[in-house]
C-alpha cells in the first residue's frame, strides 16, 4: 500500500536481484526505516527482533532468508543450518514452518548450484500468493462494505471496526482485515475505520493507524474498552478483524481482546467478519477455547510503555506501581457463534464446520488422511 | 487502608486541627506524596489538578476547601466565593454540587464568626458518613465473597475483578467496589483481584494495583483486553465495579469498558455486582444508554502515557502516530439486564425499578414531589 503516495510492500527484491528490503517495524510509528537484509541471519534477526512480525511476512522473509543462505553455500549442511536457524526464531509460528518445508522440499532434490536462483523464485512465488490472497478477500469483503454503503444517506460514512493490525504491514500487502477497507478507499467509498489502540503491544495505534493515515484512509484511534459503547450508539456498522486460527468449526483465536468487541457487536446487532487466509484454518481441531493453548507473553509487555518524548527521543516507561504482579495472554478465542461470517480467498462463509468443509474439500480430504 | 502497615485515609485534618492533609494521587503509583492545603484556593487547585479525584473525595475536599475560607473569612461574601470557586473546578461532578449545597445550607443561617467551626463539623461528618456508607458496602458485598469461599477447595482463592479505581484513593476510606475485597482480606479469606489496566487514565494499574499491593491484597494487573478470557476459563468468580450513576431502572453508568466485561460475565455466568452509595442512584432518570450524556476527554489521555524510565525519571511519550485522530469516551452504559446485583449501603439489590424504590422510598416520594 502506499507510504505518503509512494508504493511499499512489507518485504522487496532490491534492485540489486538479491538482497531483500524490509520495513522496521520496531521503530514505528514515530520513525520509518527501511532495511537491507543480506545474509540468512540478517532475516532470522529480523524476524527473532520482531523487526518484522505478522504471520505471512514472517513466512515470507523466511523464504528470502533460505534464498540468502543458498547465495553463499548451496550444500545440504548450508540448507538444513539455514531452515533450523530460521525456525528457531519464533518456533510456534506456522507460516514459518510452512515457507521453510516448502523451500525445503524445493531445494533438496537440486544440485546446489541451483539452489540460490530456485529459492529466490520460491520465495518470490510465496510473496505473490499471499499478495493474491489478500487482493481476493479484499474484494470478497468489498462487498460487505458496499452492501453497507448502499444502505447510508449521502455525506455517511461506513464504519468499521477493527482490533490489532492485521494490516499491509503483517502480510506482504494490503493485510487480511484491512483488504477490504483499502480497496473500499481506493474505490472512493466513504470509509472510516475505528482502529482499537490493542494493548498491551498496541499494534493498532502504532502499526494499524499508522498504514491507514499514510495511505490517507480517515481513521480514530480509540482505547479498546470504547468498542462497545460505539456500537450501543450505532456509531460502528461492521466488524472485521484478523485471526492467527480458525477452528474446523469457525472458533476464532486472534489477539486478546477480540472476543469482548464479538460479544459487544452480537448484543447490538453489529456484523463481526473475520479476515484470513484460508491455512489459517486448523482442521485438525474443533473447541478453540479448550484445544486451542494460549501463549503467555512476557510482564514487560504490560508494565512499560514505549513512545516518543516531545523533544524526539523514544522512551520506555514504567506504567505500574513496584511489586504488582502483571498476566499477559496474548490471545483469546471468540466462539463461532459470534461470528457473522468468515471472509476468505474462496468468498465469504458461515463460521461452521459445513461451510468450511464444503469451500475446503481438499484440507478435509488431507486431514482425513 | 494501610500503606506499608500505617492507615491512611485518602484526605484528614492535621493535627494543628485546621490544615487538611491529603494525598498527591497525581504521583502515584511512583510517589508517595502527602500534602498540607492551608487555603480554599489550594483545596480547589486540588480538585481541578486532579491532586484529588474520586467522586465522595472530591466532595469531602470542597468541604474542607470552605472550612479554610470560612477560617480566613466568615462573612456572606466569602462564603459565596468560595462555593462558586470550588463548584466550578468540576462543573460536572454531582457530589461537589451535593457537598458545597449541604455546607451552604448549614452556614447560611449561623452568624459569621461561628461559621468557621461549623464548617470543619460539617466536613469531617461529610467524611465520616462516606467511611460508614463504604463501611456498609463492603459487610453487604462480604456476603457474597464468602459464599463464594465456602465452595472453594482448600487453597482456592477467590478471585475478582474490577475495572478502574473504586477504591478508597477514590473516597475518604475503603472504596466501594474495593470495600468487600479489604474486609474479606482482613478477616483472612483467600482472594486474589485480577486488575483492568483502565486505558486510557490507567486508573487500574496506576490507583488500584497501588492501594491493594500497598494494604497487601494478592492481586495481578492485566490488560483491559484480556477478563473475557479470564472469564471463559473459570479464572473469574466475581466481578464488581464502581458506578458514577445509576439510572432508577438500574442502569449503571461506569469508567468506558464496564459494559464490555458485564457482556463477559453474562456470557460466561459469572456473576457482575456494581458497588455504589445511594446517592449515586439518579431517580430522574430511566434509561442509561439513551439519557446519560457521555463525557468526551482530552486526546492526550489516548495519544501519550506518562511512567517512570529505568532511571526514575517520569516522562510523558506519545504512542499515537502524529496526525491520527482519536476519540476518547470516558464512560459507557451497562444496562440493567447485565447486572446480577448492586451493592448497597442498605443490602445488595436487584437492578430494577421495584428493587431500588423499595430499598430508597424517601428517594421516589423527594423525586415525586
Amino acid at each position: 500500500m502506499k507510504v505518503d503516495g509512494k508504493h511499499f510492500r512489507s518485504i522487496w527484491l532490491e534492485p540489486d536481484g538479491w538482497s531483500v528490503g524490509a520495513i522496521d517495524q520496531r521503530k514505528l510509528p514515530h520513525r520509518f526505516v527501511v532495511v537491507r537484509l543480506t545474509s540468512c541471519d540478517a532475516a532470522a534477526d529480523a524476524i527473532r527482533s520482531m523487526l518484522v512480525r505478522g504471520a505471512p511476512l514472517i513466512g515470507a522473509t523466511a523464504a528470502y532468508g533460505v534464498a540468502l543462505a543458498m547465495r553463499a553455500d548451496g550444500s545440504d549442511t548450508a540448507l538444513e543450518a539455514a531452515c533450523n536457524t530460521l525456525l528457531a526464531t519464533r518456533p510456534t509460528a506456522i507460516n514459518l514452518k510452512w515457507a521453510l518445508e516448502e523451500l525445503r522440499l524445493a531445494l533438496t532434490p537440486l544440485p546446489a548450484s541451483a539452489r540460490a536462483a530456485a529459492a529466490y523464485a520460491r520465495a518470490g512465488a510465496i510473496a505473490e500468493d499471499d499478495v493474491a490472497i489478500n487482493t481476493s478477500i479484499g474484494r470478497h469483503g468489498l462487498g460487505l462494505i458496499e452492501a453497507l454503503a448502499a444502505a447510508k444517506k449521502r455525506g455517511e460514512r461506513v464504519n468499521v471496526l477493527t482490533h490489532c493490525n492485521a494490516g499491509w504491514l503483517a502480510t506482504v500487502d494490503r493485510g487480511t482485515a484491512t483488504a477490504p477497507i483499502y480497496l473500499a478507499h481506493d474505490r472512493g467509498l466513504a470509509i472510516h475505520v475505528w482502529v482499537d489502540e490493542t494493548r498491551p503491544r498496541n499494534q493498532g495505534s502504532s502499526l494499524t493507524a499508522w498504514e491507514l493515515g499514510h495511505h490517507g484512509v480517515p481513521h480514530t484511534v480509540v482505547a479498546d474498552n470504547t468498542g462497545g459503547h460505539l456500537m450501543q450508539h450505532g456509531m460502528v456498522d461492521l466488524v472485521i478483524v484478523g485471526t492467527d486460527r480458525v477452528t474446523a468449526s469457525g472458533d476464532v483465536c486472534n489477539k486478546i481482546g477480540t472476543y469482548l468487541k464479538a460479544l459487544a457487536a452480537h448484543d447490538n446487532g453489529v456484523p463481526f467478519y473475520v479476515a484470513l487466509p484460508s491455512p489459517t484454518i486448523d482442521f485438525s481441531i474443533d473447541d478453540g477455547a479448550t484445544q486451542i493453548p494460549i501463549e503467555q507473553r512476557a510482564a514487560e509487555e504490560i508494565t512499560t510503555m514505549t513512545g516518543r518524548t516531545a523533544d524526539g527521543r523514544i522512551e520506555t516507561v514504567q506504567i505500574v506501581p513496584d511489586g504488582s504482579p502483571v498476566a499477559n495472554y496474548g490471545f483469546d478465542v471468540t466462539p463461532a457463534r459470534l461470528v457473522t461470517g468468515l471472509i476468505t480467498e474462496r468468498g465469504v462463509l458461515n463460521a461452521d464446520r459445513a461451510a468450511l468443509a464444503a469451500a475446503f474439500p481438499e484440507r478435509i480430504a488431507a486431514a482425513a488422511e
